[in-house]
């Protein structure tokens, strides 16, 4: 009752028009008595999942945290209508490449029955094929995801590829955990072009439009929602700097810095800061021409400090992390690397389980 | 005595030749009972201050921290003597331009009697002078120093270059703050030019060889060293990435850009990532043709990553500041990137006093 209590109050303090907190209090003391837990208003819900946003001290996107839409299915409980909202939550929020932030939010952890959860991390994600000698196809980061779906029966096509799609698995207390493929015709993928570089277009790179983290449990006010998938849109160093660059994800530097034909026998010459910049530049150059909605680095550290501002203003409080918020690449070229930023940990939040799988 | 206790176990712990500590325990006791104070020992002072090294969360460099040589002038007290002993402290610490690490000792706070400090950040570093619209010529981050230290009476080269050395302001509870010009031919310097880009010369641009903090306090054992400089040698980044790139230091990006032919109308471009590549290197292309020590920052995040398993080897735990010891650009490439440390606080140590001047 306690969490309960602070986001109530949270909630009406932020919302005069919701009137006066205490017979929300007391409905909401009763309810708890009588079931155990407590039912959000649909008000309070989408309060509490954009106030979760505005907390995640890693995001460095929150200048828009009042846009976000939330779709409220908490009756939805079984798998295949689950599976088929996050397909209808990508379809809305790729919005022809116009990407809109969107949170669809499933049905919450009672007392003895715990709500649906989402194995895969994001609701697009590309298998990872292991190989006997311990190479993979595909996305590395996967290959553990890509075993235990293809235990439960998961069949990767016959044709594999290193961007496949992953199903969805999705695990409720009723029905244990199923398998449902995410139609490719709603994932929309931007093909990597370079604006200077012909031969990019040789590594048959790319990638998918929308980011929909769908692991981490959205909790409010002591409730808590294990599904609850949300997505923004990209920056670009999320693809270039990590999910293509990373000696464990696709690992892409060392054939790029060779067609450069740059010098890699030796560190010092900088050939995979080099690299570096021409992936990204090729995501962010592919990605506008493709019209899909993606925002660089230096654009989004600026905004971030325009949203820490915002808040300031507003009286309140911006948790930041450092480590997450400062681009993982030209980290001091962006402004956002030049100061500290309060750390304290506020709710609603977004939790990452610790035995949430990949 | 807490601390000296404390650093003397820990001395006579990682030193068994030294024999037992009680005796030592007691002796420095009575010393203290006596004075107040009490005095290291050569091999004390030795230990201290490469552990102190050892200890500095914020050094990606610390392999190598066995190798400090430290000159014991804990005898010297006036400000002409240490800043003849800081001109001695670069020559050696040059060396011709296989840079080694050396710290100098000069006396420590006693009471009653605090010890000498030195104003200057480094012992090199540029004059910033500041017009009348607010513009500097040199260095912006040593503009209120070169403001000081020409009230103080320091009189600018009659020719103004961005690359001026600054006098060392030195300062002693017998004498107030001294002055003293560092000699053109102690500071060995780096005209920087690019391997494959002729017009870099024409930038002008050079660095000096030896990094050499000279604002920091030394703490061992509960004993205060204010003046101790020491050095190791530079990694790319601190010169390429942040001296000359910065925009409130010599903030080169723009115009490098501008040489590169870069599409400079927008961020999404990235030509200041594309022009942080260049200056970099050309910083580690002109040291090393130059014969003087430099590192890359990937070299060095290898090394400290070795240096992190040697230390827990050896059963210690090894403290680093994440935010510090990533580098300043192309942070993800590193490995120091991809994990966490452990962030306690290990005496002996390096301090920055709040009001340290720079
Ligand atoms: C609108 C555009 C958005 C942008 C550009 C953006 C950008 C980012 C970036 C770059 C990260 C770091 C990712 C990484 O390094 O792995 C991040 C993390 C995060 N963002 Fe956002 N974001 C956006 C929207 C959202 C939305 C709509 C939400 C929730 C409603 C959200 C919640 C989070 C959370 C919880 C994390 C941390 C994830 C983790 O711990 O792994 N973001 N964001
Ligand atoms: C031998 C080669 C060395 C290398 C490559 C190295 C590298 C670095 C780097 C890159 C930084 C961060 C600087 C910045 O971002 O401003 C740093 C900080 C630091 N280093 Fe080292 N270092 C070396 C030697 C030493 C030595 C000999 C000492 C002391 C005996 C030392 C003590 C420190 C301390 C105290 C800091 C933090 C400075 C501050 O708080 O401003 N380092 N080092």
């Amino acid at each position: 009752m306690d969490e309960a209590e602070e986001f109530l109050r949270l909630f009406h303090e932020e919302n005069p028009q919701a009137g006066p907190v205490e017979p929300r209090l007391s409905a909401v003391r009763a309810e708890i008595a009588l079931r155990g837990t407590y039912l959000h208003t649909p008000d309070e819900l989408g309060f509490g999942a954009r106030v979760a946003w505005r907390n995640s001290a890693r995001c460095i996107g929150r200048l828009y945290w009042r846009s976000l839409t939330v779709r409220d299915l908490r009756h939805v409980r079984d798998a295949a209508d689950i599976a088929a909202e996050c397909v209808e939550h990508l379809r809305l929020a790729t919005n022809a490449g116009r990407v809109r932030p969107v949170m669809t939010v499933f049905a919450p952890d009672a007392p003895e029955q715990p709500g649906p959860c989402i194995w895969n991390e994001q609701l697009v994600r590309y298998a990872g094929y292991r190989d006997a000698f311990g190479n993979v196809v595909g996305d590395p980061r996967y290959a553990g995801l890509t075993d235990a779906v293809t235990e439960l029966g998961w069949r990767p096509p016959t044709q594999r590829s290193p961007f496949d799609l992953l199903p969805l698995a999705v695990e409720t207390a009723h029905e244990g955990v199923r398998l449902f493929p995410v139609p490719r015709d709603v994932v929309m993928e931007v093909p990597l072009e370079h604006p200077d570089l012909p031969w990019f277009t040789d590594l048959s790179l790319r990638w998918h439009a929308v980011p929909a983290i769908s692991n981490m449990r959205l909790s409010i006010g002591g409730v808590s929602y294990p599904a609850a998938p949300f997505n923004g849109w990209y920056m670009g160093t999320e693809i270039g700097a990590r999910n293509l660059a990373d000696a464990d994800r696709y690992d892409m530097l060392p054939e790029i810095g060779e067609r450069l034909g740059l010098d890699t026998s030796s560190e010092a010459t900088l050939w995979r800061d080099r690299a570096l910049v021409e992936i990204n530049r090729a995501v962010l150059h592919s990605y506008a021409s493709a019209g899909v909605t993606i925002t660089d680095h230096h654009t989004e550290s600026e905004r971030f400090l325009t949203h820490i501002q915002k808040e300031e203003k507003a009286g309140r409080q911006c948790p930041a992390d450092w480590s997450w918020i400062v681009p993982p690449m030209s980290g001091s070229l962006t402004p956002v690397f030049h100061r500290y930023y309060e750390t304290q940990h506020l709710r609603p939040e977004f939790v990452l389980d610790p035995d949430a799988a990949q």
